[in-house]
């Protein structure tokens, strides 16, 4: 059997030359290339081997697309994935795609041509031919808070909705009378999720109608201006569910602006356990998400299916926790 | 005169696998990447041009690489690369260094290997020899407040110490008698800049001295132990100079745990203009860097480059302005 030394011998380069070639890594001119790639034919050695090493595992690099780095669940996120990540020897490339479809396709293009050894998607907008693509490259991909038909991946998610109820549960429990929801995007499943959760809780009371939800994006700013929204609107308000923490301090803004006081006048749950969460004035209460367990755990089932190929893909749902913090004991 | 159209005939493929094998991209089997490159030998097909474009601009992939995300200055800064980046047809690749030594010489390797057309680096752990390096192949790089001897990438900064300075008189304008400041890392030479700019305003105070200044690292956390510090030991604290806007966060929590009114017991200036000091209670008064705008000036810096290899670099220190809000109005 032709040995990678022969192919080295005769092409006159050493093994961890031909290690490079036949790998698509590391430095070396066109000519060795070609004299290499020449030397494997002439003797054929292994075509298919070589083929497959084209795609093979071993550029130790892994990327993680996210929609916005702007709101702090991604960059906790990320930290997960990357402790776990370094401590394999793995570097991670992080992609903003901003869900936006577009950016979507061109990252996991240019991902696929640059032999990343898997990927780590949380995106909305994610198709399964996305998917398909990155399997029949055989890069393996662990997908968060999404979950499709096709069983070519595994994903990770959390229970959005349960949280959702014990977050609005916990505010009428505590006494609120009128409660209402700044939820988050509406094609985003999370938020949906979410306001489905906030519903199943008010849908009986005779105050509730689709007045005492207003539309936030999961940005700080969007929390502040859904609130100044919802004070107009209801003055009576005295209690609501924010879908994410990073709403909750534009809430916690536009209700020290409008003279609210917090929990007294308006108690307020979050949704994340962003680190962020514990230090607004007064700390929010928040359901909070696994969020730095996920990354890990996400990284763990990608590193898992990179070592065997023919790995079941699994499907997994985190639980959640609510945290009671001053903006809502009354 | 050989040209790509004669390979693409004599190797009985299209030009655009020719292009993809040259340019390394794309998916191509072993078996036509090594008949191209036999051809082109065969041919003389302009070997310099080859060895050239093996490392050419055409991946349309630019890599930002920063210490953490974890702090929202890097978000907002990679966003104003994004936003020009995406405009102009380009990804980018986040790497998250943690500024550790390790990690950016991996980054690096990796990112070299891939072929990307260009880096940005904000990174206190880039030695010489990683910008030469980058340089060595092509690959044009600006660096972000950090200023080397070498004169082979371009870099941009903002005026640090002036604005600690602004920070700083602005609190003994207003009446403070007793002014600490939180640092950053000792290692961060934004934060020792800043640090100068403080002692340059109380170093010939009475009170003066080290106890006076408080170790944060820029994080949240820091900025609240920090201040806890600083009550216990001087209780007589009536201005801090937080230099960066999350430490000025934690110092909020701090004060409001500790029962000290925010601005009239103490006044707070932060540093970087980070979209959350406008929502912390009260709002932040805060020294604004253009971090957006910093963000599209070194991607425009970059493309530049990439268009006019032989450029000459350029060395840029932007302003910041002092922005006046609650935390500091008496």
């Amino acid at each position: 059997m032709v040995t990678i030394r022969d192919v080295a011998a005769k092409a006159e380069v050493s093994v961890a030359t031909v290690s490079r070639v036949i790998n698509n890594k590391g430095h070396v001119t066109a000519q060795t290339v070609s004299k290499v790639f020449s030397v494997i034919e002439e003797l054929g050695y292994k075509p298919n081997a070589v083929a497959r090493s084209l795609t093979s595992r071993k550029s130790n690099t892994v990327a993680l697309l996210v929609p916005t780095i702007s709101n702090p669940f991604f960059p906790e996120l990320a930290r997960g994935v990357e402790d776990l990540a370094h401590s394999y020897g793995f570097n991670i490339f992080l992609c903003n795609t901003d869900d936006d479809r577009n950016k979507v396709t061109n990252y996991l293009d240019s991902l696929r041509d640059r032999y990343v050894d898997g990927v780590i998607i949380n995106s909305l907008n994610l198709a399964n031919e996305d998917l398909e693509q990155l399997h029949s490259r055989g890069i393996p991909a662990v997908t968060l808070d999404r979950t499709f038909s096709t069983h070519k991946f595994s994903s990770l998610t959390v229970k959005h909705r349960e949280g959702a109820q014990l977050a609005t549960q916990h505010l009428i429990d505590i006494g609120c009378k009128r409660i209402g929801l700044i939820r988050g995007p509406e094609d985003d499943s999370t938020a949906v999720q979410r306001m489905w959760g906030y519903r199943n809780c008010v849908k009986e009371f005779d105050w509730f109608d689709q007045s005492w939800i207003a539309p936030g994006d999961f940005s700080v700013r969007s929390g502040y201006l859904c609130m100044k929204e919802l004070f107009q609107r209801h003055p009576d308000i005295d209690g609501v569910f924010a879908s994410n923490d990073s709403m909750a301090i534009g809430l916690l803004k536009a209700a020290y602006e409008w003279g609210r006081k917090v929990p007294d006048d308006l108690a307020i749950v979050g949704f994340d356990g962003i680190e962020m969460s514990q230090y607004t004035i007064p700390p929010t209460s928040t359901v909070k998400q696994p969020i730095y367990e996920m990354g890990m755990k996400a990284m763990e089932e990608l590193i898992r299916l990179m070592k065997e190929p023919n790995a079941e893909f699994s499907k997994k749902e985190l639980d959640v926790e609510l945290i009671l913090r001053e903006s809502s004991m009354r």
